[in-house]
């Protein structure tokens, strides 16, 4: 059975503005390999509505999981729930469980659940809450669709809670091998030995040490006989080179 | 006249792995903003040929520029200029100018210039040679398309050398306020302002300090007099908020 793909729609003009370094992607990526998902596909979009929906139908149709991150605080700005609610053609309003969430938080902390703030309970029709541990305004999840939050501990945590309940796939494992050679140099026998092993995936990572050219070569795979086997021939086709 | 506007398009399975935490965004993006260029959007793909050439379709045809970065190396995981040909549609072979460039690199550093390396000069029918002062194998424009190495020291340079020919737009100025307000306290007064200011963009983006909530609000647009003037607004609505 093929592994399950997802992809990444990361909301927010300070990204593309070079104000703020997206991490949420890296965090992402690592948690899906362990998991058998596989990352097919990230797009970065600004806080346009019309650019999000588009984006969503786009990844919702094409991916198993679409996970998108920023856009759901109180401010003006922040509008990627009604988004996901056109591109799913539902409505959007304020939910009664989402709203108790917020009131009690804002209870315990002693600040107000102005008009504000209460926009962060606005939940699409047919949505499941995610938790939020960190400041209670929650995440949904929507059809194939989470949405969460853009900071990344907040990002974090939601991701570990929806994690659990998606379908695994196979393990994805990799293995690689330092080779102190330029990667022209090893680039023919490397492209046979991936013809050879097309269920594999090798790639080639160029490094420079002490002013030496070398590659880091990465297989992937989810068959670890497979990959054994690959490491060994690489290790007997570039003997004396390994870094 | 509106600023021209630009996305990238990164290629590279050790980025959506998790392997490899992507850099160039990050600067092609502050590189873009002090040129008033507007980066409008960003995907991350694969090395998977129809989906380079479908990203590829999608970006050119909205944006006044595209910028790659990856896959354009002598292994056999380096497809981006094969799928850049195939979106544009026109034949790719090893080109003599490029070949030129290889050969006197590699007889430079006494390496040998094999059929591996010699893909790195196949170059798309009408593209234009972008050069790479640090390893030779050159990018090249076609169209409104700049393709670029996924190292980050040899895409600076690479970017470096394409930004001079762009048309400029106006500047993209911001200013940035942080004010010891949860975000949820100063989002209506917030909207309002950008309701009022609707030529600049607002964004509030939340942080914690000592325990505390804060935010910092960027006001972001062309007309330095509307930015200082919107400024002035923020420090008269929050006045002994400012951290």
């Amino acid at each position: 059975m093929p592994n399950p793909t997802a992809a990444m729609l990361v909301i927010g003009d300070e990204i593309l503005s070079g104000r703020t370094r997206d991490a949420n992607m890296h965090h992402l990526a690592g948690e899906l390999a362990g998991r058998g998902i596989v990352l097919r596909e990230v797009r970065i979009v600004p806080d346009d509505h019309a650019g999000i929906v588009a984006a969503l139908d786009a990844l919702r149709g094409a991916h198993d999981h679409v996970f998108t991150s920023g856009g759901i605080g109180p401010t003006h700005d922040d509008i990627t729930a009604d988004a996901v609610a056109a591109a799913f053609g539902v409505p959007i309003d304020v939910r009664d469980d989402a709203r108790a969430l917020l009131e009690a938080h804002y209870a315990r902390s002693g600040m107000a659940l102005n008009a504000a703030r209460l926009r962060m309970a606005r939940i699409p029709e047919g949505a499941c809450l995610i938790d939020n541990p960190v400041s209670a305004a929650p995440g949904f999840s929507i059809g194939n669709v989470h949405v969460m939050a853009g900071v990344p501990a907040i990002f974090a945590a939601m991701l570990a809670s929806v994690l659990p309940a998606l379908t695994q796939g196979a393990p994805l494992l990799h293995q690689s091998l330092r080779l102190m050679r330029a990667e022209g140099e090893i680039a023919t026998p490397l492209r046979d030995l991936a013809a050879a092993y097309a269920d594999l995936s090798f790639g080639s990572y160029p490094f420079q040490r002490d002013g030496a050219f070398g590659c880091q070569i990465v297989v992937r795979g989810t068959d670890s006989v497979r990959i054994d086997a690959a490491m060994m021939e690489l290790v007997r086709l570039f003997p004396g080179d390994i870094a």
